[in-house]
This record gives structure tokens, C-alpha cells and sequence, in this order.
């Protein structure tokens, strides 16, 4: 029987740690990179690996998508342990399945969560180093959650994008966001969304620290994304806080 | 006024991936070495650091102690902080405190916590890597608990020790013992015993693994200590999964 064309989804975990994230990069090792040359390995064919959209440098993922077309008569199964026998111990595969062939990981994502780990007592952490943001002075959640409220629904988010990489519209809607603290220090803040801009993320936790540290009151929230100036909000926090945790389909 | 000596105890957390374990090795680096190396550029002092006990390489601590002796003007605060500044991302002073003269890290400590992480998934994971003993196979954590129940309270635990450091007495009393599951497959594994034979937390969570996987009955473990042979006991599970959680004194 003649190998068919088919189209997988990858769901993946990586730690960004080690990678100039997850495109591919004339100038160091990406995500995308390492697991196209896997499939290559697997399929012996030139392969295209859609994500469902770029993380930056040293972020990382827990549930990132994407898809690929090939054919082949490797199965989804063969594919998930094959690929994470191959792939560096940082890169795991945690789902590979059959798609409709008209499924692509980008254009058909309707929304994703992302987590940011903060790691808030006065020392640092040597195990959580790589995966927190220290904030060594107690951060006061009530005050960041009040803050947080401001950016649920729909918004110009301009002021919270990166600077060298613009956008034909800066809408996106914050369909959800929660703030949790637990034992050891940290917090976590969820954020789901329609859609990111470069550092959205990245750049309303540096706001919402801010806010938290009493350097910002909750209210100036509303004022800086009105604003639409990148200058108005707080600085970038670092990529090694922030998680892919899932990207949402309705096919 | 001239300045005093000081006895200082340190509570030290570390990532032990990069290091040939606690104490200071020829052919590599420790963490007794880089916490010495730390105190001696800040008091100009050769300097001796006594530890609660040696951790094997590979091997992490949330709470190890240690303590020195030193004629020094620097306060325990600046130590915490200058010392904190030296030392490399991966090991981390998180309390130093004056103590009486007469304390000893080693000889003064009355038990220790051990916990085990194993990730008790069909797949591995990329972030938790270092920090864990990914285990595909769905453990019965109930026939664990049973199995553990033969370990607490004083035995002889020569069947548990590592080859190659005899003891005199390979008798010791283990106080507490304590499994727990949580979200994600991470499976925690609690030892709390007045002293540790070289390997035995390893030796002892392999086993219970194999009881886990239904290799063995767990009362089974029952006979491995009656036996006092080492053959009879399981594979000594990975360092990568073990944190040596905290110490306690009388004093």
C-alpha cells in the first residue's frame, strides 16, 4: 500500500532555557529546528513544521502546538515515541495525532494560555532558577489582582506590545486572567487570550508587578493601555517566568 | 574592637545537576567547595565548612546545613547577602544564623527529610527533567503505602546500603514515611529517619517502585531487611529525584 498524506498535531513541551526560541534562527538552536530534523530522521522527507505561533528566547511551553504534512506511513503512536526518542531531553512530545488535512496550527488556534511563574520570597531559588522570576519584596495580591481586572475583555493592548515588530490592529481580547499564590512563594498569573502581541504577555507582568510593589496604582492599568504608549507600562519581565500552557482549537 | 570569633550556620538549597555531590572531590566540582571558596574571598580566611552529612552527585537540597568557625566582624545578614552574591545561580544560602560554639552540623543533627520526586507519566517531561524520575508505568500507590508501612520504626537496614562504605551499626530508626500524588503525575516520596546508610533513600524508593509496578509483594520488603543482603533489595533509583529537604536539631 502506497504511503498516504497525512497531517499531525504535536502538542509539546520544552524547556526554552538552551534555544532562541521557537523559530528557526540563522544564529543558534530553535524548538522548531530540533523537531523538524526529527521528523526528517523518521520520515526521510524535507518536512515544514507549522507552531501555532512564535515564543521568544528562553520561554517555554508545557502545551505548544504544531502541525506538519507529510506522507508517510508512520502512525501518530510511531511518531510520539520515535520523535521523543530522537529529540533532546529539554524537547518532549507529549501528544501526536491524525488531523482533518485542512488543520493548521496558526490559523486555526482561537485562543491561548500562557503562565508566568513569579517566585516571591527574599531569597532566591537554586531549583526554580531557571523556570521564575525572584521578586525578592512581598507583592501584594489583592492590589495586582484589582489591577488585573482593568485588562480582561476587549482592548487596544498597543501599549503593552514590543517595540520592532507592529501590528495592523493591537485589539486583542483577555478572555480570562487569575492570580494564585501557593506554598514556597510562588504566584502564578494566567493569562487567556484571542491573540498576543510580541511581549504582551511579558510586558503585563511587569505592569502588574509594578502594581504589586506599589509603584503603580491599580487604576493607572486603564490609563496606560488608553495611552497606547509602550512607554506608559513597566519593563519586559524575563522570558524564563513564562509558559505556553495551551492553545485552543474548535476543530 | 577586634573581631569575635563565630560559629555560623548556614541552611543551603541546591541543584545538585552540575556537581560531583557535597563534599569537596579531586576530580570535580562541589558544593562544599564553592560555599568555602564564597566565605574565604569574603572573610580572607582559610575556612572549614562541616556539613550535616555528604550528598551523593547528581543529588539536590532544599535544606541542607553546614556550619564555620571564624574570627570575623561580618554579621550573619551580611553573610546571608554577600554570600548569596558569590555563589554561583545553582546554590543558594537561604538562612545563616549565630550559633553557640559548641554546635555541630553533623554531630548535633537528630534526623533528616529526604523527598523523592518521581513523574508517573506515559511521557517524560522537559521541565521537570532534572528534578525527577520519570516512571511510564501507572505505580499502585496504595500497595506502596503498604509496602512503606514495613520500613517505619527501627530496623537494620543493611540490605539498603550502598557497596563499598560499611558501617558499624547499619541500624536506624526511621520516623516517618510519607507518599503523596499531585496534579501532573509527580508522585512525592517522604523518609524521615534519625541517620541515612550511604544510598539508602535510592535503595529504599527503588524498591518501592518495583512494589508499585507489582515486581514484587510489598511484603516482600519485609523479608529484604530479614535478609540484610543487598542483592535482595532493587535497583538504586536515579539522584536526579532526590532532595534532601531539611535537618533537625535538639540544640
Amino acid at each position: 500500500m502506497a504511503d498516504s498524506e497525512k497531517n499531525i498535531k504535536l502538542t509539546i513541551e520544552y524547556d526554552g532555557t538552551r534555544y532562541h526560541g521557537w523559530q528557526v534562527q540563522p544564529n543558534g538552536p530553535s524548538i522548531q529546528q530540533e523537531i523538524e530534523t526529527a521528523i526528517e530522521t523518521m520520515t526521510r522527507r524535507k518536512v515544514k513544521l507549522l507552531g501555532s505561533g512564535r515564543t521568544d528566547a528562553g520561554v517555554h511551553a508545557l502545551g505548544q502546538t504544531a502541525n506538519f504534512i507529510c506522507r508517510t506511513g508512520i502512525t501518530p503512536e510511531e511518531f510520539l515515541k520515535g520523535l521523543n526518542s530522537l529529540l533532546p531531553e529539554d524537547i518532549v512530545i507529549r501528544k501526536a495525532a491524525q488531523v482533518p488535512p485542512r488543520f493548521h496550527a496558526r490559523y486555526d488556534a482561537v485562543s491561548k494560555r500562557y503562565r508566568y511563574h513569579i517566585l516571591n520570597r527574599p531569597v532566591p531559588s537554586a531549583i526554580q532558577r531557571l523556570h521564575t522570576w525572584w521578586i525578592r519584596s512581598p507583592l501584594d495580591l489583592a492590589t495586582m489582582k484589582m489591577g488585573m481586572a482593568h485588562l480582561v475583555g476587549e482592548h487596544d493592548f498597543k501599549a503593552f506590545e514590543g517595540a520592532g515588530s507592529p501590528r495592523s490592529s493591537t485589539v486583542r481580547r483577555v478572555t480570562a486572567m487569575d492570580l494564585k499564590s501557593s506554598d514556597g512563594g510562588i504566584v502564578a498569573i494566567d493569562i487567556q487570550a484571542t491573540g498576543f502581541l510580541r511581549f504582551m504577555a511579558r510586558n503585563i507582568v511587569g505592569t502588574l508587578v509594578d502594581v504589586g510593589l506599589h509603584r503603580l496604582p491599580p487604576d493607572r492599568i486603564k490609563d496606560i493601555l488608553r495611552s497606547r504608549d509602550r512607554a506608559e507600562a513597566s519593563a519586559t519581565a524575563p522570558a524564563r517566568g513564562l509558559f505556553l500552557m495551551e492553545v485552543f482549537y474548535e476543530i
